[in-house]
């Protein structure tokens, strides 16, 4: 079919081929992100259609023959003229070796999915995204449970397509998002963290409880979204380089490698739920707009792995964003935003409001502590659907029962309940793990970067984010896709991952901050 | 290559093809509308290779030979089981011998493109249209000039490949928008239109001018936008079926059969510069949303040519929206939402000042005589440029000689002349002359209108735009591009396009306001 003699011909021809498939991957994202935010409702049909055609299209791009003849060419390069490894300190410092390996692990799970699959899951789930959004908005878990049944069945066809066994499904799920981990993995570190955490909330339930009616008044949407975008700025968010916008989920999406688009949404009675979520997402977009530009235009452009991309957005939301330091310059500036609605709250109430520990139903709002608690129970929800201990009309109590044991609330509705999540809605499930695991990658990064930087809080009172972008985007966010998680976590912090870093900080911040 | 045997095989597979490429089409559309509403400046670059990808797609989707074959077994069905007559009246009312006919005709124009060429022409036109923006902010015509220079290389090499004599190439361009009108044709009506306008513009000169300082204040842009929401609203514009933006320059693009999306742009100084705009626009949005359902995915989902497309924004804008009788509701609206600027300003003064006859330097903003005038001086231009006889270096320069000329009208910068307009950084040469074509079909179809629907403006008088919506998509917008422009205007008004409607229009209208 192709006629590349050289080892430079096939490996030219193979990134153009890549090449192509990224653009198409982001104007793909595009039309999701726009369905997201601007779309009008009676585009959503068509949208679906046109998602459809273009992820197949990317697809196709990915599992053509010529993909897989030139990958083989260049294995075998011993009966090419020249050898690959020729070409490992290419032009640009682009690291072939690495993007062959990546490229050879996406093409072998992609081949396995016939392109006819692709299509239907993406109009599938354009069209179970819309109307989730409306369940939603009318508290209405019957109206979304066939699309949920729907990509709960795509979701297994997928992982048996990738060739797991029946009786492991959930496994081939949870492995492409965090390779190398499945239940057992996942469960092996989840079932200790509950209890900890179960009892550290515990030993909270019985102190006093900080005081914050003072956060929970009326605070108009358009000065909230002009304090997030100053404070976006002032983390060095390039408005050159991404936006932000509302949607009724927030996520964070690269269209470019100098456009990197986030969202978030605005509570009125909650002026630190959109912010959060700005400074959630924002850590996202450091991510990606950090890749080097050796990489763009490649396979090798994106995170690593869903975990460390999330140890990225939790070390800004809550390490950096929920730290003292971080607020000692920035509280006055809030202050003066809306001086009548916290009056004369001072500095050491208001962190311990940001802090304070107060279990409820919403996994974007919760604190730190009940954060984990949430995504155990979603893991723990996700393994019995997927190994059919529990059926679809059970979930929503079955969820409001973890919800009660795990962490003591109450659901008032499904949609503070089942349908808060817009990730089920675009079938990826074995997603949720990553957030915590992204804890415990973050906590152990962070260690490290404070033992370089020294006086971090130094440099937050001053509102200097320079150095932690700088030591972030050295260590990880330039390497993009070309170094795996495993190995990333050793080659910056000395040791495998482990819990110990997250522990140690949680512990140690909260029983500061509840004398116990 | 492929094994259809039947008519109503080879059909649905054709139909197939050019659905996919239409959803291609419509991602591209969308490619382009973020670029000039959302797009980080920094995603430019990135944004033009992506464009490039999406219409070279489509393009190789329309050229394929599988395209060719099919069209080819349809033409010659008489080898097939059974005919294409078969499928004349198929089901949901699918016109195929109309879509036989539009899409061989796209074919054969796209087959003779080069691939690499679409690809090559896409990325330099996305530049183009970011230098151009550029350029226009900084009053910079040298810095635009290299980029119109390729355009019009582009421009010229595509009529060639079309098979357009050396000498001319202009009219294979000027027949790309307006299906046999060349540069005679043109020519022809431009030269006689050229005259009896500028001899109506004397005698209006020669009379007292009204008064319009009320118009040229500091009118709030948040209060503009809201007054043409209520507008657009009152039209009849749906919002769950479209959107308005702001954008450098106004423009309409169909993302969908149910995503129709127009923008504006606002000045201070003068509050109907925006909403002018929004109802031309509206005008374009109303006729792509009128599309009969039944053509919707395919090549006939789209307006039958720029003329009739102009017909229908210039009907709206004009004809209906610089009318007393529409005013007569609106200007009560309009003196609430800008009281303090308004004042004691009577109906009478306001729909003269609406109606003022001023020539300007700015295109968008002029009035219905000057704007006739623009178009003449544009299309000679392209002419000179593309016969070579005027030199890039010498076209501001004969901007300006000839603005000065035909419409008395001093620019005062190159903004304000040569650069004001988008479409020759897009190399959309040939487009200006369907703008004054529209005048002269949208008159010819008014006529019929009110023929039909007798008290027009007392329809108007009551707000009630029902009716004239009603008869527009049953004579013009339903039927797509399914008839000829020059078949649709005889079809609906009885005869064929000729300019004595618009001329009657324009002269009882003005004789009126300025007493001569």
């Amino acid at each position: 079919m192709n006629t590349y003699k050289s080892p430079g011909d096939c490996l030219e021809r193979l990134r153009f081929l890549d090449r192509e498939r990224i653009h198409l991957c982001r104007v793909a994202a595009l039309l999701q992100w726009d369905e997201e935010t601007f779309l009008p409702a009676g585009g959503v049909e068509e949208r679906a259609e046109q998602r459809a055609v273009l992820e197949g299209l990317a697809h196709e791009k990915l599992v053509c023959a010529e993909t897989g003849e030139l990958l083989d060419k260049l294995r075998d390069h011993a009966s090419l003229s020249g050898t690959v490894s020729d070409l490992q300190n290419g032009a640009g410092g682009f690291p072939v070796a690495d993007f062959l390996r990546v490229l050879r692990r996406d093409y072998e799970k992609a081949v396995k999915i016939p392109v006819d699959f692709v299509r239907e899951c993406a109009k599938a789930e354009a069209l179970s995204q819309a109307a989730w959004i409306e369940a939603r908005k009318h508290n209405d878990f019957a109206a979304f449970a066939p699309h949920l049944e729907k990509m709960i069945d795509y979701a297994k066809k997928k992982a048996e397509f990738w060739g797991w066994d029946k009786n492991h499904l959930y496994d081939g799920l949870l492995d492409f998002y965090e390779p190398s981990f499945g239940v057992k993995e996942i469960a092996a570190v989840f079932s200790p963290l509950r209890e900890r955490l179960q009892q550290l909330l515990k030993k909270i339930a019985a102190r006093p409880k900080p005081v914050d009616a003072f956060l929970h008044q009326n605070f108009d949407i358009s000065k909230q979204e002009a304090f997030c975008r100053e404070v976006l700025a002032g983390l060095g968010f390039d408005s050159k380089r991404g936006r932000l916008d509302v949607s009724a989920h927030p996520f964070t999406t690269p269209l470019g490698n100098n456009d990197v688009r986030i969202t978030t949404r605005y509570a009125p009675s909650d002026p630190l739920s959109g912010l959060f979520s700005v400074i959630h997402e924002s850590g996202h977009a450091f991510y990606e707009l950090g890749v080097d530009s050796a990489l763009r235009y490649s396979s090798l452009a994106d995170g690593t792995s869903m975990g460390i991309h999330e140890s990225q957005s939790r070390l800004w939301e809550n390490v950096i964003g929920r730290s003292r330091a971080f607020w000692k310059p920035w509280f006055p500036r809030f202050k003066e935003c809306f001086s009548k609605e916290f009056g004369e709250t001072d500095f050491e109430n208001f962190y311990r409001a940001v802090n304070i520990i107060a279990p409820g139903p919403i996994r974007v709002d919760a604190d730190e502590l009940s954060y984990s608690l949430h995504i155990v129970l979603r893991f723990e929800l996700e393994e019995m659907l997927f190994s059919g201990q529990l059926s679809l009309n059970e979930l929503p109590g079955a969820w409001n029962t973890k919800m009660k044991d795990y962490l003591g609330v109450e659901c008032a509705d499904d949609a503070e309940g089942v349908l808060q999540d817009v990730h089920w809605s675009m079938g990826a499930f074995g997603y949720f793990p990553s957030y915590a695991l992204g804890n415990l990658y973050g906590l152990q990064f962070w260690d490290s970067l404070q033992g370089a930087l020294g006086d971090v809080d130094g440099f937050l009172e001053q509102r200097e984010y320079g150095p932690i972008h700088s030591w972030l985007r050295e260590n990880i966010h330039r390497k993009g896709r070309s170094v795996e998680p495993a190995v990333l976590i050793k080659e910056v912090t000395g040791r495998s991952l482990s819990a110990d870093s997250f522990f140690r900080y949680i512990e140690q911040k909260y029983m500061e901050l509840y004398a116990f």
